[in-house]
């Protein structure tokens, strides 16, 4: 780990240091000591559960995106996993690549972004690494705690399948933003900034008995729950909820259910629960879509969706 | 985190998983689940120590080096950070950046560095992230256990100071490397090939006051444990090893010792031991270069070592 990269001209990494450690949240419990050493040495239980994700420039994002945003973003989606899995997340571990030349400001920009991620979602920065590359690329491991796994193979027979909100805005929001296509500050908001649903770890880890988190689109990260626990999946279109600001972006509701589906990046959370916790799951608003069945593929009202997804286009 | 990245026509990730994670030697202990969820779950204890460094094309190494020792050099790299704080390497979270029109071999064989690193380490990779980039990007994650934390901060006044092996190796093999100088293997070898310390964290955390790795030369490394610890260090040029092979590629013992103290990314330790335990510590090999005492700065024979290091050149 190298904290003080020899940059002299460029002290980004002592801002690094400034602002995202000494006042992340947690440091002060005294639990995690070692900054600026080697390693750092952090208080973790038996149960760790652990993630990496990273925002590539020209993959994941364009260097004129606000930089509060990317380091925003790298932290919802770590934090996401985390909740997916019943997890709470507790400790980050931060890799930085960048240009040599990068505005100072820039980098200070998606500090604030990874700081104001570690307040909302409640974790410590504890250690980092820096280089110079010709591309900026931030890499993020996380860990969190849990008191169970869930795993995406865990979904039993019976089971209902609940949504913790409305998808396809992310996708949509990208078209916007990269298209030049008329501006919807609520989807190009969910794909620059989505939120993870880190109030909803404790109680999956309490409840749940499979999840995931929706990075891929609907569909396909069902897909994998259906594959891993070796069951099939009943969707109802008509209890899939829809937003209305990406139907009338779209313009025609066909076409919204579609984004709904297939559209990745909106980090909602989608679980199986047995029925007897239905109406606890309900009061924190996740949205029942279906149940789990014997078998295997996922069948959207009538129809069984084919391996490749749901695509009309 | 995403073990499947859409590539179809680049099954690097199937790959990734079926080299890394399934013959990893500590998954069949059953403390690790959750490959092919959002986190993996890991068994750890409460003293666990964190550290992260990557490896950037054209700025840690060339394409045309052997992706196995790229691969390899990686683990070193954070095996050795976990050493240096007396911990024992456990569990790796990989994130890897690469180009869509990638040789598959050229990844393949990198994947099989890193698999013999977590072998030769003891540690098993638990996780990873892929995204495409338009240069190649690895950045490994390594936690450990400890039974003490060795920070850079622990020196005390009349500790001797230790020195796991010869340095200034790495530095000379890289310019041979890319200067085309006189062929040496060992020199280079010690560049492409580093081996970390992992013998000796145990040992570390059972004697050692302070420790770090020699990854940006003897003088400033020892310069962290300077400051960290508010202590002044003596240490001796006639005590401080130099390799013969090194002298010879340099043709001046003067320049072989300015390599010496200045090369880095040997990875070889650097640590304060109290005097009582000077037998054992010469027993596992290690060097004594010199003693901790009040004050501040390095003395190297009766010269104060400035601030910007010992520079001839």
């Amino acid at each position: 780990m190298v904290l003080f990269f020899s940059m002299n001209e460029f002290k980004l990494i002592e801002n690094f240091q400034e602002i995202l450690y000494e006042k992340s949240p947690k440091n002060n419990e005294k639990k995690v000591v070692g900054i600026g050493d080697d390693c750092a040495l952090v208080d973790l239980s038996k149960k760790t559960v652990v993630t990496v994700d990273s925002m590539v420039e020209d993959v994941h994002f364009k260097r004129w995106y606000d930089p509060k945003d990317i380091g925003f973003k790298l932290t919802s989606m770590n934090a996401s996993d985390i909740a997916s899995c019943g997890g709470v997340p507790k400790y980050g571990v931060l890799s930085i690549e960048f240009p040599k030349d990068l505005d100072k400001d820039w980098m200070l920009r998606c500090y604030k972004g990874i700081k104001k991620g570690c307040k909302k979602y409640g974790f410590s920065i504890v250690g980092g690494n820096t280089s110079s590359s010709n591309k900026i690329s931030l890499n993020l491991t996380l860990f969190g705690e849990t008191k169970k796994f869930l795993s995406r193979s865990g979904a039993k027979k019976g089971d209902l399948l609940f949504l913790s909100g409305e998808t396809g805005l992310s996708k949509r929001g990208l078209e916007i933003l990269l298209e030049d296509l008329p501006m919807n500050k609520k989807l190009v908001k969910t794909h620059l900034n989505p939120i993870a649903r880190t109030d909803l770890g404790k109680f999956l880890a309490k409840y749940g008995t499979s999840g995931i988190d929706i990075s891929d689109g609907l569909l396909q990260d069902l897909g994998h729950i259906c594959e891993k626990s070796k069951k099939s999946f009943q969707i109802f279109s008509n209890k899939i909820p829809i937003n209305r600001q990406l139907k009338k972006s779209l313009g025609c509701k066909k076409k919204a259910l579609d984004y709904t589906l297939n559209g990745g990046e909106d980090y909602q959370i989608l679980c199986t629960i047995p029925p007897k916790h239905k109406v606890k799951a309900k009061k924190l608003g996740l949205i029942e879509i279906g149940y789990t069945q014997i078998g295997s593929g996922i069948f959207l009202d009538e129809n069984k969706v084919n391996d490749s997804g749901f695509k009309h286009f």
